[in-house]
């Protein structure tokens, strides 16, 4: 018997009938013999619903009336759950987040979590009862609701997960795993039945879009052994763990993770003075900019080129900021293009495997794909590349790579 | 500077520009220089939609997450109010039953007030903040959400007001005040200025649907000085305060009010025994069927005739739970008549005017009504008549006692 903490989003209580299904599901792990725990999302769409009124009432709602009012969804979902369950037969209780204290600071709309008072669920637990919490949203320790920001409630499930010390958690998403790269765009990506928190933390930062990055470090730093499971067909999902260090079952790479969202930004002809990287980047970050990929090459005349990516949205603003920039440090000029594309091979075994690079240059090569810039980390190597040839560079590597092929035997 | 207490109902609260008018009403009581504490119902339809969520679940939903769900209602609100307050540049915050501890019994979905930690609100008042509260709902013990049931709202905007020790506690509605009688039914029905505590629940318990009796009786426990007014427009309302003992300005009758909700049920032919009684009520209580009037007569030949009125919808199984009890009784028949309507005249000022029972029977007489059971108390005197005759009887009343005109010159 184990304990397992479930998650399932928007999508999958999106409906009262896709409410029942997940009644059916989180029942069938009980009937297991397993304790559970389940951690909800508001139905879909009723979260921007709920914004719209906000919106409707006035243009700059505040963050502690609009935490107020976004976590009545998952109130909502939370107690139809437990009425879908006790209606088959099963114990069950819902709990806001204030109710099991999931504490956080007082950050209204992006808030961190301190600590959850795990006791009120262990006695539950003890009497047979499921527990089914609300996701995303905590109390401060005023005793003010508040809420976790973008992706909050795959981190309550962690958290919860963490302060439970359960053996599982479950995030149940539309789709079956984490793989090795987008199915939509190379056909023969494989399902992955492991990957470690390390690398699902680079995938995630490079564009995967499955799991948040918080919940993920969340996981990682309080070594919960999180899966992503489909809410919609059965099958073992990915499970994400810490490495084992099992080199010999280690594959090179897991996955290629790739992003569209970034622009280029290159102020060309920067002196080459001490300060000047600071001088470029400070006024970016003051405007709120975040930079993603920093290259820098020395030039031939005592200047450099200074490159940089932003999301393709910020790209006007960064822009603007940098034109007065380059005239103060006497730089040549600005450059922007935003037809770029970011391709990432990540996987922990390129700390023991050289040439991981060379090859994947290699395979680009072959294609005739021009790289612009490159950066690289123990377990990732970055590219960005034209746009249009996305598609084709990450195909090739994939099949370069031979992912679609398990890396050794299944146990 | 006073204290008011405000609140209202889900018709004030039921459009995003109803928000906002009453934010502006809010406001303006704020700009006389007033602390104020707002109550708030759930938007109209709400309550119903997330009943409807919860009835497509499973055909008997659980109260205690009934209770979870349909709290949501209210918490919306008072986001949405505190935002449009604060975005006309007043200090707000809102807080639902929990936050501000409005304790409760574990009685889900008709729990009963038991307490208010006031010092939360008082910190906020005497900061300048407008407090905005979400009515209908509590917290038991243990942290469970509860529900004040049926007219919740009203309930707790009178504990605050008691717990604040407000000054007055006004309740919006869509109607300007308490009235004679039903404007709909007679045309010179008269707004009262004042009406005591007593009579309001007459009135309310007689049918006039304005306040709910609970709120009343809350108020007339805790003194706590209750005005009646409407969300729409400008006006004084109606007070309702204790009896202040001015016998020179007392009206004989403040109100009428009606019924055409009851039926009349009648035992013939009961066996005069002790606990004849008894033996007919007990099993009528036992099947959860509420009883109003009750009369006895003793008839001619040692048996007698038990008369009593319910709610028409309970008629029918009040007559089926009869038919065994009466021929176990040995008494002859049971009849059900639901063709019957209650008159009630109301007013303290009976107490001291001999003489009003046998005005109100001439005024009747004179109309040809039967009366078919009567029923009094100390400010009431109830008649039940068919119900055809009952807007003749309410019109004839009214004009008969001269409510139209005032009782005395106002001040």
């Amino acid at each position: 018997m184990a304990l397992i903490v479930q998650k399932y989003g928007g999508t999958s209580v999106g409906t009262i009938d896709r409410i029942k299904s997940v009644a059916k599901r989180v029942e069938r792990t009980r009937d297991e013999g397993h304790d559970v725990v389940v951690v909800l999302s508001a139905m879909s769409g009723e979260t921007n619903r709920l914004l719209a009124l906000a919106h409707d009432i006035c243009a700059k709602p505040s963050a502690r009336e609009l935490d107020v009012l976004v976590t009545t969804g998952e109130q909502v979902t939370i107690a139809l759950l437990s009425m879908a369950l006790q209606s088959d037969g099963y114990e069950a209780r819902s709990y806001t987040g204030a109710q099991v204290r999931i504490l956080t600071d007082d950050s209204f709309g992006k808030a961190r979590i301190q600590g959850i008072d795990a006791e009120r669920i262990g006695t539950d637990l003890s009497k047979g009862r499921i527990v089914v919490v609300a996701g995303f949203q905590g109390v401060d320790g005023e005793g003010n609701i508040t809420t976790l920001g973008r992706g909050g409630s795959d981190t309550s499930a962690v958290a919860l997960a963490a302060a439970l010390k359960a053996d599982e958690c479950q995030i149940y998403t539309d789709v079956d795993g984490v793989y090795t790269t987008d199915p939509r765009v190379v056909g023969s990506a494989r399902r992955l039945d492991r990957i470690t928190f390390e690398e699902m933390l680079e995938m995630a930062s490079q564009g995967s879009k499955v799991l948040q990055i918080r919940s993920v470090e969340f996981a990682g730093k309080y070594n919960v052994p999180l899966r992503v499971l489909s809410s919609f067909e059965d099958g073992p999902g990915t499970l994400i763990t810490v490495d084992e260090e099992e080199p010999m079952e280690q594959p090179v790479i897991s996955g290629i993770a790739f992003n569209r969202d970034e622009a280029k930004i290159t102020v060309r002809g920067v002196p080459d003075i001490p300060g000047a990287a600071y001088k470029i980047l400070g006024p970016v970050g003051h405007a709120n900019i975040e930079v993603d990929m920093i290259v820098q090459n020395v030039g031939a005349d005592n200047t450099t080129d200074f490159t940089f990516t932003v999301h393709k949205n910020e790209m006007e603003k960064a822009t603007e900021v940098l034109k007065n920039v380059a005239a103060e440090l006497g730089a040549r000029e600005v450059q922007s293009d935003a037809s770029v594309a970011k391709v990432s091979m990540v996987g922990v075994g390129m700390r023991s495997h050289a040439g991981v690079a060379a090859k994947m240059f290699e395979i680009l090569a072959n294609e005739v794909i021009n790289i612009q810039m490159i950066s690289t980390s123990e377990i990732k190597i970055s590219v960005v590349i034209e746009e249009k040839y996305l598609e084709l560079a990450v195909r090739a590597l994939h099949s370069g790579f031979e992912l679609e092929k398990e890396p050794f035997e299944s146990k």
